[in-house]
């Protein structure tokens, strides 16, 4: 394989995580030991800020300021949720392709790197595709990235290992504080996590769990359909057990219908859409009003994904790690992959983690669910399988810098690459 | 003042914080040094635990388990929210008042602690009153404890620091996720904080911000009347400059005719009482129908009161102090007071923390909110007063212990004391 020498854009997409900028770093820092990279840039808020030619010129950055980004919740080149859909609007698609290698060939791009969940890899995908078609060398890696750990194929997400550890964490001091204040007429607390789809992360709360007196009591997973009696019963069971409910619910639970319980159906947004009031405060209102139980709601949305103050090392190492292997992959010549985690066990028993890739064709667009046969019989909490898995992700803690008090984050600087192309224009307009 | 020999009981009331139990480790520690106390019980569920005589006895517990409960949340001893209501109730707390100074007399209490807010300052006020008229010698000492910062006369609560500290970190990361996904059409979150009436914890998520450009944007305090055009205008004005908006809303938030804006009158309780989905949630709803901006909700609840993963030094050194404090000045003779904490400069600037004393008929009762001149003329926002008070409290960060990748926290075994009384009986079934 020939040496490729050129420069290197990586960038962002999707929802944000604790350590999505770790993979970030990761990039930047091995794609300084190598002489083929020649400029480093950095693409804004992903995919379009690309074909709005909206690049920073990392090597302005402070050697500090990346090094810091390592702790930094967030995105820290911007993201988005822009997708080049080839079947919704193919039109479109293929003037986005256009104009993103007009970008890639304006700023002899030759290394690409994307991080970002299971959109992101399926562009990843094709912009591999586009660029063997099209004849551009260019070698382009997906570096995996999501708080759902839903990609297939690699052990863990990035991300996912910190959201479940601060939620976790969450969960048992939220347990300590209702059972202590649960007197004779018991109380139950409701706590929405993420997850429309799958239920890694309201899962990863059975970690805070010792005893079975302890929180969580019920985990209600997106995967099973919800079903209202079976789960007054076992609300009505716990309080009477130990005095005190603390229930974790996915955002996304269904009912047996398929429709999600936090649909408000009485309030509409501007364009018809109904507004999501959200999973936990529907069940309450069921718990409430069935079981005359004094419930309250605790919903952690965003604050789950960017909770950086306490996460999990084992996995800001590994978002790392699959920063550095794409790039040494892509120096060494592959195109087409994702890095995938992998777990290995040594001799002792101890977990070694390392890297590997897969084909990008096997990523895009596949969702990984969790397994049925790590959730008890009932559906109310997954088992030791699930344990066996899950607690290695969290171990460890991400030391942050604290100043007044607070966590010490960084940001870019963000010095412009000078365009060399005409806007965007008609393309802008439409997107 | 001649030394009173006897025992001692400890107890804890109203909602947890995450240093309540630093306060009670304090009281115990100190305790510990004086021979004229004896025995050393600790009260379950607060004054409700009392009537029933449900003591624990603190002697049985191994010194470690003291130790650790100085970085544990919640209330180790369990809480309430029983009060005795001589306006409400009269027969009843009459019943009750009785009932207490039996098992007072019946364990030879001498010293009592009772760790809470206002209502239990009330509750420790009125022993207080009943001990000298009953001619029972016993030294009575309120400690403070409330995350809502409203007792009045003392610097601050020991609960305060800690969860503005949390709060705070958490809006700067949600900032931080949500700044990295704005994209050209802007987007919205709302945080819902605790504070029914006072907007000192909403008020602390200001110490996040360093720049304008900074969450939290806009904070809405209980103590002003929400205005919809203004909040909608601010709200408008900060997304056309920098593309998103934090909110911080205090639970407690009014409108105009002094309705809590999060009461949803289309569903009722059990009972009729309307039940609250929260601020946040009608707050987002007007911005998500009114300005047509994409709007998420993050509604803190108990975890913003539990966060000791993240507790400040500074308050759980205080709350300590609080309960060392309690018990010198009991031992010294005194009776009849609260511990408060006195904040005083050294030559170089910095904070010296003490505690005091202030009479109990002081405190009981009395709402301190937050003055109109520590915020900005519109309303939206705390003023460099605010900071200037607040950012002390947040100064250093408890150390917790972990296992397996999550706080490690303590609980007391509870090795009960023998009753000597006969059940309460028909005052227990009327509580």
């Amino acid at each position: 394989m020939s040496e490729l020498v050129g420069n290197l854009l990586v960038a962002q997409s999707g929802g944000p995580t604790a350590v999505i900028n770790a993979s970030v770093v990761g990039v930047l820092q091995e794609a300084g030991k190598h002489g083929c990279i020649q400029e480093i840039y950095g693409g804004l808020n992903g995919i379009l800020g690309i074909l709005n030619e909206e690049l920073i010129d990392v090597n302005e950055e402070k050697a500090k300021t990346i090094e810091d980004l390592r702790h930094t919740p967030a995105a820290a080149l911007g993201t988005c949720r822009y997708k080049i859909d080839f079947k919704k609007k193919p039109e479109q698609a293929a003037r986005d392709m256009d104009r993103l290698f007009d970008v890639f060939q304006a700023h002899n791009i030759r290394y690409f790197f994307y991080v970002g969940g299971n959109d992101s890899q399926d562009t990843s995908h094709k912009i591999h595709l586009e660029a063997l078609k099209r004849g551009w060398e260019m070698r382009v890696i997906g570096v995996p990235k999501t708080i759902d750990n839903d990609l297939p194929h690699t052990d863990s997400c990035p991300g996912y290992g910190s959201v479940i550890k601060y939620n976790a964490a969450t969960v048992m001091e939220i347990g300590c504080d209702v059972g202590s204040m649960a007197t004779d007429d018991g109380s139950c607390c409701i706590v929405e996590v993420m997850g429309r789809a799958a239920g890694w992360i309201a899962a990863g709360t059975v970690l805070a769990k010792r005893s079975p007196a302890d929180a969580p009591h019920i985990i209600l997973l997106p995967e099973l359909p919800f079903n209202e009696a079976k789960f007054l019963a076992k609300v009505q069971e716990t309080v009477e057990a130990f005095r005190y409910c603390v229930v974790v619910v996915g955002e996304g639970l269904k009912d047996e219908r398929g429709e999600e319980i936090g649909a408000d159906k009485s309030s509409v947004d501007a364009f018809g859409h109904p507004l999501l009031s959200g999973a936990a405060e529907a069940l309450a209102k069921v718990v409430q009003t069935k079981l005359e139980l004094k419930t309250r709601t605790v919903k952690l949305g965003y604050a789950q994904r960017a909770a950086a103050h306490f996460a999990s090392a084992t996995d800001a190492n590994n978002a790392y790690a699959c920063g550095v292997a794409a790039v040494k992959a892509a120096v060494a010549g592959q195109s087409g992959f994702m890095v995938k985690i992998v777990r290995e066990h040594n001799a002792d028993g101890s977990i070694r983690w390392t890297t590997g890739l897969q084909p990008l064709e096997d990523i895009a667009n596949v969702e990984h669910f969790l397994p049925r046969e790590w959730i008890s019989e009932d559906g109310f909490m997954p088992n030791e399988k699930f344990v066996e898995y899950a607690r290695p992700l969290i171990e460890g803690q991400v030391a942050v810098p604290v100043e007044g008090g607070l966590p010490k984050y960084a940001s870019f600087e963000k010095a412009r690459v000078a365009k060399k192309l005409p806007a965007r224009g008609s393309a802008l307009a439409a997107a």
